[in-house]
């Protein structure tokens, strides 16, 4: 198969705490600053900027602290005029866009790998805005043959790119790591390896990408955002009156079919599936998303060609 | 066995979201109401007082506002001289103990049951104040014979009641219910049955115990606290080098011996067990615990002989 030649990815940045009680990131971002204090620069084959992207999120160990940094990086957010109330969040979305971008100029940083950590049974899922970002989908495909321990996962947001909330966008080929399930607040052992792992990892496959290697196409899986679902509530006083049905509780990325359950009620009574179309659950019983009225997204399964690729020279 | 003779238990509490964002105790307390409201007083076989521990906690999905209620419970924290400034959390432990006490006094309510959740894998654990409580050691010994799902386990912390700092220890046999692994602000179905048939299968027993059925006795186990145990930190900063040990952690109650693993710091060191006497972790990597400097907690088996009870007839 032909090759496609892409530029050299001259710049990456990993950034974790962006939500500050999303520990996996915050400490592999610390213990990567431990490193290049011990090592000096050269500690990566890569030159590789580490963030910790909501320090006083971090500090009280919350998501956030006026707002969800997460969705502050579209572009009329990060042009936005700044006063003395705006929300903190916006006000350091757009130090980080000084610092990594500007969005959506040449000048932008090539990656941003921004880590999470999720509540829901997620493994390890790369997020990002377009079905046709090849550098994405070949490190995904290169975490999928490396890690083995639990699934690699792409989900695309289909989103116009100016449109786009998230810290990753503000780079060329940006996505996020979602690894789960991991309490907020808490940093497991197993769900940090495992973010570590998918972080030397993919420095590993920038550096071999700008060295030469030549990374084979063909066909992939990936999952397109398509909706969101409430959890049932009460008419007047909008709480819940039912949580995740037992038998989809952990079961991310399972095909739903009419029929399935969807919600026990406090009660005792199963909520099914009743949508003509079969999808594909994820982020079931996010806590951050209690807030957001959403107790799960569906997705729908593509299948996507990539072509083979390998740096342009100059 | 010749039975000891105990008096009724005529008046009980169900009390949830003393920590706020501990949401199985909230859903059950709501649920309960919920039933009270639909099919009146007669819902239950005994009299059950129903309570929202920490409303505001529970509005905010937070631990707590001010300090954590369930440190507040304490003879002299309940008798301390309010003001303005005093602590939400204070103020409102000292109407609950109006409401369901006075602690210590004859009127004080025969059984405060409080549900709690924790990120720890602890299953279903009776937590309460003496190694001769014998009602509460009974009612374990009938939710293990019920519970089949996960283990059923009492642990005792050996406090002088006065000293007794959280809300059961304002009646006269109250324990507490911490059911998990759950994140905070989350709520599984899973545990949330297991949280339900726990109270359901208490109130059967004091039904059954005001009733006449006699209860018989025999040796059990239980669980003493001995102390506490913090993460590894940073002489400098305070903050964690290490995590829980993958080998450690979900496996409360395991019996750690001399080189078990304990830690993995972050950058790939494992820290083991040094101590001499063989003991029993537990609340490992209790995400509210974090502040307090534990990563988890240490006890020692017991066995307890406990006598055979039933219903003092007037």
């Amino acid at each position: 198969m032909a090759s496609l030649f892409l530029p050299a990815l001259g710049r990456m940045a990993v950034c974790g705490g962006t939500h500050g009680n999303e520990l996996s990131g915050v400490y592999l971002v610390q213990e990567m600053e431990r490193q290049r204090k011990e090592k000096g620069d050269g500690v990566w084959p890569i030159p590789v900027t580490t963030v910790l992207s909501n320090p006083r999120a971090v500090e009280e160990c919350r998501r956030y602290i006026d707002t969800d940094m997460n969705r502050c990086f579209s572009t009329a957010t990060l042009s936005s005029p700044m006063t003395d109330s705006s929300p903190y969040e916006v006000q350091h979305a757009q130090e980080l866009n000084n610092l990594l971008g500007l969005k959506g100029s040449a000048d932008a940083i090539d990656m941003i790998c921004d880590l999470h950590n999720t509540t829901s049974n997620m493994g390890l899922t790369l997020i990002h805005y377009s079905t046709s970002d090849w550098v994405t989908m070949h490190i995904c495909k290169y975490l999928q043959t490396k890690i083995t321990k639990v699934p690699v996962r792409v989900l695309v947001m289909d989103v116009p790119i100016s449109d786009a909330y998230s810290l990753e966008s503000v780079s060329k080929h940006g996505f996020s790591i979602e690894v789960g399930p991991q309490p907020h607040g808490v940093v497991r052992a197993d769900i940090y390896l495992i973010m570590k792992e998918a972080v030397d990892m993919t420095i590993d496959w920038i550096h071999k990408f700008n060295s030469g290697t030549v990374f084979e196409g063909g066909d992939m899986e990936a999952f397109k955002f398509i909706k969101s679902i409430d959890y049932p509530r009460d008419p007047e006083t909008r709480t819940l009156t039912a949580a995740i049905h037992p038998q989809l509780q952990d079961r991310d990325f399972c095909l739903l079919k009419r029929g399935d359950p969807l919600f026990l009620s406090f009660s005792g009574e199963t909520v099914t599936y009743e949508e003509e179309g079969s999808l594909h659950p994820f982020f079931i019983n996010e806590c951050a998303y209690y807030e957001k009225g959403i107790a799960f997204h569906l997705a729908k399964k593509l299948t996507l060609t990539i072509p083979t690729v390998q740096v342009k020279k100059d």
